[in-house]
């Protein structure tokens, strides 16, 4: 069976436990997650074998970080042990009118200083249907957006579908090139997008026409006429209550027909990191599995609520347990 | 002062902490609990004696189960030590959208193996005013549906009062009879049951009568008719919002009357197992405690609705507090 | 810079892990507070240094509080070290509708049997902007109050601002005198007082006049005319859901004119103990920070209600945080 | 069968987890214990019915304590639920040259304030074949002395036999008399006693004779002398390492004999707290079950060598794990 | 690279804390492990690529299970999902002269319940140089013992290198055949064996020659006279000092002549579970990576020992690590 | 009270739990030190006042750590909030043959960027009477160096006595400037000098004359004779027997005269991280308290063997604690 393939940073996640603030802790809780990887780990869980590519330093700390999405069962076999630290990341998690906090600590790591030559992405997608990166890869450095870029055109070249999130966070940028350089030329390479309105404004200048009356169908329309290859836009929209309570949808636009779901209303949110991610793999799932974008919408949709209910970056959920969900079984009812 | 005697199978619960799911778990938590000597234990905190009759393997585990029934003040004297394992499951505590799952490891349990004749129900009974079973116990083993039905038995020779959760689970009968042979003649030694339509339609093919006013009542007319020793048939209606938000009301069928009470709501849930159980209990502490079947059935919803915020199996509150409740303090102010 | 100065017992609070009842639990959570002591910890969080004076014990239960709040930053200079015992309490947190519970055990502590002579408050306050004290202290013991009534009155010969939290507890006051004889002295002598209607009416027998429009006005235009010191009246208005869902409001009654927040909506709760000592210490902040009262006030209930999400008596946020809030950012947006 | 009663205070005892400091610690391991309730629960889990009498505060802090005396399966059908406090100290654990170090918070406890009336002792005895005491008992109050005394005189009136650690701790004598006034009354009502040399001479000023071959056998002939009630004397004999490295030795001068068992090695020491109530209790135990003073002693020396492996106050062993080490299994071979 | 192969059953290990008993235990440590998969995970840590074959319940407790080996990065591809439990067992972990303490629940296992039709071992060993196994999979059931049969026959086919841990357990052969039936046909098929002088007896009726010099050496000769396809017979030498305390030494009789290493001292132990599993592991890497029998010996001996410093069943080590004892450092110093 | 003041970086220690490994923690314990910092924490437990200067990112991970040393009574005014990150390390406890291991992940942090002028030296040891710094600290950066060189001419031209722990790392020279260059012009300030024959090998090419009586002595004649400020040579001589098991030593060489202490022996070792730290903290405390360099440096070597009982970087120990030690009191009794 072919795998989807995913490329980028996979980061020591450090928690306080439960709501508590960092100088109040004595243990830190210690998880594994990364953007592109999450969306591997959570295809596997669904039932979709994954393989993915990424760099770790050659310690004890990296291979506890590649021993964690091995442990997901990902094929890990393409990364490459090399380099001084592991990226890394502090997180207070929040509750009611209080947000979670993050405080990044990832500059100069192993898979910063990566070099593209050592990845022959030919033969890393020679087994690969699909290759999936988000917008914070090439944002790390140079070489990773290089790496990003041959990993793209190698895709194309092998016929395979790849998808992106664009995902643009300013902060990230801070080798010298921005991301309005760098990310056209990557997202042209791609059939799937997950792009919300204000991602097509930052990166591409994109704005919704005024009046427009549905702004993500706007933009959706404007982001394919400047970028042909793309097929499918897909997005989240969240009304969100407080850091506790959240409200999602899904929206897509596909082959000039809008698309949405109902809201999910998800009361306590367990855990927020890695909604997204969980929302583009269970839309990559559901292409594969599902005769209808309504189906396969409604069931990434589902998967990203349930992901909320789920501690750590990865939706460790199966097919069926989305299913129940997308079936309409919303209140958690006892499963014996 | 006399006992309310229990009898059925105690198992260990192992849950991962938290929401985590079982793969995420390096340790477990490990509490213990059964249907039926939840109801004695609740009973005890409560204020009433209790003992509970069943059988555990005589090594360190079924020792650490027992002993946790110990600790509540159960007089766990007519326990009988012999057999291999205990049964055991395990729980992952759902939030929000995503309910609970329990896998169960429980057959082969020493309870399942037990005989018949390890229990002399005469000298068990001897100080007994009550006598209390779950239909859990005889889809165990033929072996344990004997000793219900020689537990009962004895329990009208003596004169004693004798009431059941009919509770039935179809998965758990699997020793090649069906509850729908067994438990009528058990059910028609009992003064006082749970029963929901589901149920009585299950068990007994009661459906209520097409265009019936109140559901309730008319399958409770019907399993009156057909059991006529029963005197009260009670259970708790659920509108359950979601894993973490649950909302329930007490009905009871008396001497042809019935009876409800207003919705308590209980957001979060803090651990839904053994809420049938703490209704049950509260059920026969307020029929010895109160003159009206209005405030039994109130302190048993409001037991009830307390053991959602309680964690373990067993509730473990006072009948101060469940009258605390009952008085209509709802907002959980702090008590100093 | 100057400090504010607070005095008062600080105690180890000890509680069982998440909602668990005392015998439940084979741990419990340590942390350290007390009414007053958490006004300087917050205020020092804030921004604004503070020095806490109390007494302890001289063992290393003593100085595990002492350096409690020593980590805080709160200068502990002045605190005494002798006597026997620290005051301690357990905690059972409660949720939905299953209040929290207090079990005290504070008697004969070595706060309780200072003597008023070990304390020179002219040499304390020296360097100090404000002195503030809540209505615990002054019941505690004899000597107590005499080291409140001298704290007063050095302040007032300094000219330094005095705020109280009135807090009136009934079961606090064993020592033979009564609050209503105690606390009039010691009320005169602010400037800032907090003060609910319940706290007036038991501690000064004022009652809002009858069809007042507002009953808070009512009773701090009564309360100012009885103690002309006071020039500003403050409290919190609660509508409390349950014990995991509280809703707050600031008032204050300043220079004849009565001003209001809207309500803050905290759900869930993650800790409640320590809220009325974040919105004075709010307030203290608050008067030296901004220009108007609605300013102040709406920093302090923004502040008490972020302490609802902090775990332990203190609120561990910064001024930053709390203006996130007051600027209108209530969903808990996560904060990259 | 017959009970073993003991009777004495039950404390909380707190301890930072590990070999942590005081001030280290953001969770306190809680276990319950006292020097005679010690006694009557490890005689359960040897296999002999135990009762223990004493007094608890009516809160959730006294129903923890007793709770976990009944979950050992000792009857507290005796125990008072009266007064303010549960008596409590912090336990901090060492290593190596670091001594343990306990800081006791145990004044006015709820035991101390006992009244003598309120324990029938001749009821209380009705079951009974055998009294145990302990010196720390008489220490903590008059009213506990006399309730101490109370309790001998009966179980003498009844023929009970009548055991005491003498155990004496200076410090610990604050209410007014001395033990060397309270002590010899007591010990005269007594058939067993624990003893070492050092006790002798500080309760009895009992000195051993100069050049004694023995210096165990001088002391227990004199004590015989004064007190000829007494028919044996006990007392363990410690070649202490460290703090994780312990080595006893039991003895015992019976009927005109010294015996002596060889020494247990004990390194590492999980927990030395209750290594003398094991003592005692293995060698009650072993006065019943076997022929010779020589087993009887061993039995206690290896039942008192096993609690130092064991966590918290109570050796948690079988007669029969006892008999194994007793057989010279000491070096801890997996059982499976 | 070509795998090492292994097959049995992985079990879940259920251990309270620390040294804790099982009743005190309010959470259970999980790990998994299986005396056949630890020496594949081993290797894997070592180096060497490995794959398990095994049948789990297809639920979530069985995923667990896997998924703990996936993460150590041994192949699982080809384990069968099938069944309803997982066995387990208690392990209580003693200290100094108690003895850790095993409580099995592993009747009716996945493992034990499996088809040997469900493993085509031409395809499982397509890709292995190396089968191994222990005494334990024959002796859960006689489809195991079928299946093992099979796989030996299936290497042997193939001329893949044989191995076992002969580990006689008699408690284990319940199903109906006796292990000195079922064995010799076995280990009849092996190349390398790991057999102790007990083993050999009790299995095989071997006993070492009357005044042999050397007991390992005749029972060697003996095994190889009577399995002349076993190339070495290799074992452990333990001198137990106590549960904390342990020395062992490697034996090996190769081609005619005995080698034996020095005794590694462990003191403390932290967990000897799967120490002999550690043992083969490192002799196979041993064999494939040294000139000699004495350094494979060696390493194998070092590994074993740092075994017992590693929590849980799998020794977690590289072979730089192993390699680091070899070269003599063994007094634990600090690695910068 | 004049305080010693310490420069240095603090850093993050992550640990797993107990010895696990660090792909096997799902928390890690966090604590905070530097070998400077903990110098002075340590000295302000036993009761001298301290002050510590060094640089933190304005984060939460910076306040945190700052926090942790407020906590202990250091006096962090002096401390600069500026930068990107802390450094940090993950440390692997070993047992018995397996060392510890420690993963460095410092670089780029805030300290390493620091620069010289923002510490006004003369101000910040305007209370001081004594200097420490490590050769930890001019190893990060060259600023850090320049630091460092200011602070010790500063305390030269104010009167202030000066030591430091030489502490040769050559892995941490990493900025271009070799330790061979940088530390001799700061040595030569230095009144006390912490230094090892190895030590003083690789950074000043000293080595002991051949046939030297005492190598400590003939390094340490050398090591003035070029250092003509150094009074006071000290270091502890390690018989390390295992990771577990530690046997100590002080040895001085003051005023021409060589002193020693008898070892102290500490098994189990429960942290040995900040060993040498204790050390120098003891025997800066000693210098002012005692008349004799044998008392000093057996105070130090005492509070250097206490400290390998105590978790964490820094010694926790009274004054008091240290002279039981003093005292010959080695068996670790227990303490009431």
């Amino acid at each position: 069976m072919k795998q989807v393939v995913t490329f980028g940073e996979i980061m020591m996640r450090l928690s306080p436990p439960l709501n508590y603030r960092l100088p109040q802790a004595s243990t830190l809780e210690v998880t594994y997650g990364g953007g592109d990887a999450n969306v591997g780990a959570a295809l596997v869980h669904l039932g979709m074998p994954a393989a993915h590519v990424g760099c770790f330093p050659d310690n004890a700390v990296g291979q506890a970080a590649a021993q964690a999405f091995r442990a997901h069962g990902v094929d890990m076999q393409h990364c490459v042990f090399r380099g001084e630290r592991l990226g890394l990341y502090f997180l207070e998690v929040g509750a009611s009118l209080r947000g979670s906090r993050i405080v990044y600590d990832r500059y100069n790591s192993a898979f910063a200083n990566l070099q593209p030559e050592w990845f022959n992405w030919d033969e890393i997608l020679e087994n690969a249907h699909w290759l999936h990166w988000t917008g914070i890869t090439p944002a790390i450095s140079a070489a990773a957006a290089q790496a990003t870029r041959d990993a793209i055109r190698a895709a194309r070249r092998l016929g395979i579908t790849v998808s992106a999130d664009v995902n643009y966070r300013r902060n990230l940028w801070q080798y010298g090139q921005q991301a309005q350089d760098v990310m056209p030329e990557l997202v042209a390479g791609c059939d799937v997008v997950v792009c919300t309105e204000g991602d097509a404004d930052d990166l591409f200048g994109i704005k919704p026409e005024v009046g427009a009356e549905n702004s993500f169908v706007s933009m959706s329309e404007q982001l394919i006429a400047q970028f042909p290859q793309i097929k499918q836009v897909i997005a989240t929209r969240r009304k969100t209550r407080s850091a506790s309570h959240e409200r999602i949808r899904g929206m897509a636009y596909v082959d000039g027909t809008y698309h949405q779901t109902s809201y999910f209303d998800i009361n306590p949110v367990v855990d927020r990191i890695g909604g997204g991610d969980s929302f583009i793999s269970g839309y990559i799932y559901g292409q594969q599995h599902y005769a209808t974008t309504d189906e396969a919408l409604t069931f990434a949709t589902a998967a990203s609520a349930l992901k909320h209910t789920i501690h750590g970056d990865v939706n460790l959920v199966t097919a069926a347990e989305v299913e129940h969900i997308m079936a309409g079984n919303l209140t958690g009812r006892l499963l014996r």
